[in-house]
């Protein structure tokens, strides 16, 4: 499609996938654990083959739709969903390698797809197997058009990576059919679904098939959240009418819909609520169509959005719902740490979400919050050998209380096996498969290259029809060495838009050994233009201390406490390094830690290691629990570890934030 | 009966209700609203006579058990214990005052319990109306034994307060069926209540009525509690055998028992375990029958049970049982200020318990433990207009996040109508009405009065067949200055031993203007023993510094924090007097806080003003939640009330934990 809106037109477009080859000590292996480890296990699971976990039925479920095969529909209502996110992987992955096996594996279930799919183009396996007749009667609670979101991203992934356009033209058919459903003309439903996916997938079906329709339906979608008279008031009316109470009673209270972001109509929300990964779904949306449809008012309501999100509600790992209970939103600083929910899939959301907002402004403030989650609040999601998942991402853990308390049952102490899970492992294998679209963008009309994220790659760019090769270096996060080297065949004047991160304090950046201004930044950006030629060679120096990061202050849970950063990771304490009764450790206002990298430990991670203090106190059993005596300290050694890379050796204590004395 | 136990013989007796006399400023006007306020409420209440408050039923079904009414049973399946606690209260009232028209509604409803009684002895409303022939089969779940219990302890305080016997005659005859229902005879049951209550109850009865069959059997239900073949396991296999499967499912796994203290032989149990007032009920009667039975074994269990409660899961103000989750202990330490449980009848069973403890090994820790709960834990219970309370009185409190978060949602920031609650108002009301028998004792053989608590009162007591009174008189707790005159008939040798509370470090005692050596105490009671005669006066001088209270390391909770104490009285900080964020607050380490009596506040009561620290920021929205700079701090005055009377006033924050610097 044209590129017509002002907001788009001044927009940058994110490198491709397929533009970008990642080589780095860091991303590399973790990339190649998803594309040999996680994918043909995912596989296995859709196809119920891992022995003892319990059954996905997600292929016999299309295969029952497809009516060749005989039994019930099992599996939640959303389990079209964990075929689409495999499929969408499976794209990333064809993106950035070969392998003709995996394309076979892809056609064949694509070719199920389309024979599970129905005539009028309707296909999602749940209401043609279970629930036949009753299509779009709770599109609040079902995740119908959600599922189809899912299987959209996955057609648009796939097509990308093969060129092949069936599984996208299957979509299409089904966007088809659910334009004709939903809209505001005369018999169409007025309706939107409760789970936030499908709005941004149209966005993708919209580029991927030039088919404007699309856009339409994500932005009526969109436009519709929230509207009175409430859609799902509306739909629950109708169920109820039907008899079917299954969800609903008939004096049911009017629920507030702020869990669904439909409380209110969408471009009056200034501040973030409800389920976390709904939210930041919907807002990617939302950021999509301000940007297509140059609509400010729409794009007002994301940047409110966002800094009530990033300046209230964000865990300093880039976490974000701080309440088990309906996985939330909570109040402006509320961010226990010990009940921090931060599921993975919401950190992975709110990178999607600063991604569009990124391309949109310019500014490094999305792309140092894409950072922060993506080496804190999702890589602690997955453990170092890429087998076992975090849901919950708590900063503070006290095994022997979370395993007792039941307002801490949603913490884990330990990483789960990923079967036992349906929602975060995928998203994790989606994000790291497509992690190169995260780090390089252009602006065509201003021949600019903005690179955003420092991680070893190779950038293969068109700039005004010419080819340009971008190399970049790097051994970060653990240390802010970066060098990038043009290729290119011709000598070609073009911007490169370097990122210094908000929390580098001094950058210094050398263009073929000659110092540049690295303080004149734009938004944090420092705009290298000149005539590049092949071995032209960009180098960024961003010096990484240690840093003491404070807490607002009506950030009460933690208060008088700090925690440790380096460059983009956010440290911890493990019980394993430093005993137990992590609490009553307390640091210094100006300890220095000392930074040294550990090889053989974690995989390889940069610790820190410095001197804290802690309680002097006798280990007899008279002790009182109360005096008016304080306890003697003395000085200890401390060492803090990556918090991404927490609960890989013993199971213990762990805390982010440590007090400060 | 005699006191043939060595244990026994050597214990002190708590001088009863009906010898004391309270005339105390801060305790009086409580009585005094338990007395005209509470008691007609509740019988209210029972009788479904309060407007918009849910319907009690408890008298209707009596009535119906006496098949003088038609209709269902309705309530609780131990609704029959509001009666119980009900008519205890009234004969503690009934011991301090005279009240015809009150013992003219007790005897019409003593009638009524006894036309309700069955042929047999038994007197259980649910299992009479609602479940006949169901008796006796799932005494896990269902409070048969507990109702029961509760109505003994109702008889003896009735008998004790009036010398009629109907009441206690109707429970003697239920005591003597259960006692041929329960037994280790061929055809008895070898069970034991699901809640602990009869057992101490069954104590009082054998006392008041002389029958030692109610001690033994006492002696049964608490030594078979945690025996194998589990009790609870069999009568669970019955029910399931017998086709009844409400409350259990065949393949249901077997339960941890330690929730009703039945997980092992009480005599094996050195930690406290499970739901808190269940523990504190049977641990209560623990300590009676080790002293009856000069049961060693018996009292190193209470021992080890008492050091573990207190040392490693007390609050600081006497509350017990940190997770709302089960209303139970958890582990060492774990005692989270925001999600404290802490019900207001655990810290009053707290006072059971100590109360016996004491009256065996005659140690100040007990009646600190008691003093403790009393002034603060139990009396944070009810407002100061003793019309509303609260179960659950947590330590610290952020209303908005209280109300938002599922995993703190037992926490009330407001007391409640007493008539939404069915135990902790009642338990409050006969706690405060039998308030004089915790303030003194007497040990004959050693002609000794110890006095225990510092509440401005008469005792009448006999030694040696000798009439002696001693009147107290206090400002307590608002300051340490304590008169205690002697009025006896003839000069006559006896001991007068006072407490000198453990958190006072500085005490000054004269006897006639003569100073004593209070620091010649003996298990922290200094003895004054004399040949007393009317107009002798012992004055006490406790100082009263306000002191800053330090937790255990381990306390997690409170690492870094300190809170404030004067005498027994714990102190808080609330929004109205500090404003909100009150986490933000720091006090130097040597802060002093100056005292002043403030009469006209909260019904008057001593505050503390001091110094202390808040953060400085500006106000705008886009202020960074996480940055390097820490931010600047400012003196700020600081008012503290004491933690009972909080939540009297707006709704807002509270913490009895401040941060120290």
């Amino acid at each position: 499609m044209e590129r017509t809106s002002p907001l788009l037109k001044q927009s940058m477009l994110p490198a491709s996938i397929k533009q970008v080859r990642i080589h780095d000590t860091f991303w590399s292996p973790r990339q190649l654990g998803v594309i040999e480890t996680v994918v043909p296990y995912q596989w296995d699971a859709l196809n119920d083959n891992i022995p003892d976990a319990e059954p996905s039925h997600t292929i016999e479920n299309f295969r029952l739709a497809a009516k060749e095969a005989d039994g019930e529909y099992y599996g939640m209502v959303f389990q079209d969903s964990d075929l689409g996110k495999w499929l969408e992987t499976v794209g990333f992955v064809l993106s950035v390698t070969q392998d003709p096996q995996l394309v076979q594996i892809a056609d064949e279930v694509i070719d199920l797809l389309e024979r599970a799919q129905q005539p009028d183009g309707y296909l999602n396996t749940y209401y043609t197997v279970k629930e036949p007749g009753k299509r779009w009667t709770n599109l609040r609670d079902n995740h119908e058009l959600y599922c189809a979101g899912h299987l959209m991203e996955a057609a648009v992934s796939y097509y990308e990576a093969t060129g092949k356009t069936k599984f996208l033209d299957i979509m299409s058919r089904y966007a088809d059919y659910i334009a004709e459903v939903f809209g505001k003309e005369e018999g169409q439903k007025r309706g939107y679904d409760g789970h936030p996916e499908i709005e941004l997938a149209l966005v993708k079906l919209a580029h991927a098939t030039g088919n404007k329709a699309y856009m339409e339906l994500s932005k009526f979608f969109v436009d519709e959240r929230g509207q009175q008279p409430h859609f799902f008031d509306l739909e629950a009316q109708e169920r109820i009418e039907a008899g079917d109470l299954s969800r609903d009673k008939p004096n049911q209270k009017k629920r507030i819909y702020d869990y669904f972001q439909a409380h209110l109509p969408v471009r009056q929300q200034q501040t973030a609520e409800g389920h976390s990964v709904r939210a930041v779904y919907l807002y990617s949306a939302m950021a999509d169509l301000a940007a297509e449809y140059s609509d400010e008012e729409l794009m007002n309501a994301c940047k409110e959005l966002w800094r009530d999100t990033v300046h209230r509600k964000m865990y300093v790992t880039g976490g974000i719902g701080s309440s088990a209970y309906e996985e939330r939103f909570t109040i402006p600083f509320d961010l226990p740490n010990d009940r921090a929910y931060t599921e993975t899939c919401a950190a992975i959301g709110l990178m999607f979400w600063g991604h569009r907002m990124l391309q949109i402004e310019k500014d490094r403030q999305y792309a140092d919050v894409i950072e922060l989650a993506l080496f804190n609040g999702v890589l602690s999601g997955i453990s170092l050998d890429g087998k076992s998942y975090f849901y919950v991402n708590p900063l503070e853990v006290w095994p022997q209380a979370a395993d007792f308390r039941n307002d801490m049952n949603s913490v884990k102490v330990t990483r789960q096996p990923w079967f036992g899970c349906a929602c975060c492992p995928p998203n994790i294998a989606r994000l790291l498969a497509s992690l190169g679209q995260y780090i390089y963008s252009h602006q065509d009309d201003d021949q600019e290259i903005y690179v955003h994220q420092y991680i070893g790659s190779t950038l293969d760019a068109t700039l005004s029809g010419k080819q340009v090769r971008l190399s970049q270096q790097t051994n970060y996060p653990w240390d802010g060495q970066v060098t990038i080297e043009v290729t290119s065949a011709e000598q070609i004047e073009f911007t490169v838009a370097v990122r210094i991160p908000s929390w580098c304090k001094q950058a210094e950046i050398r263009v073929n050994n000659v110092p540049a201004n690295a303080s004149n930044h734009e938004n944090g950006y420092v705009k290298l233009r000149r005539e590049w030629q092949t071995g032209d060679r960009i180098e960024l120096n961003l010096d990484m201390p240690v840093e003491h990061i404070h807490a607002h202050p009506q950030l009460r849970a933690n208060a008088g406490k700090v925690a440790l950063q380096r460059g983009p990771v956010i440290y911890c304490l493990e019980e394993e390094d430093n005993g137990a009764n992590l609490q009553d450790i307390t640091i210094p206002s100006d300890a220095r830690f000392h930074v040294q990298f550990a090889e053989h430990l974690l995989g390889g991670v940069s610790i820190l290691t410095g001197i804290g203090t802690r309680s002097v106190y006798p280990s007899g059993d008279d002790q009182l629990l109360y005096t008016t005596q304080g306890f003697c300290r003395e000085n200890v050694p401390l060492t803090a570890i990556p918090y991404f890379a927490w609960s890989n050796r013993s199971r213990g204590e762990m805390t982010v934030w440590m007090r400060q004395h």
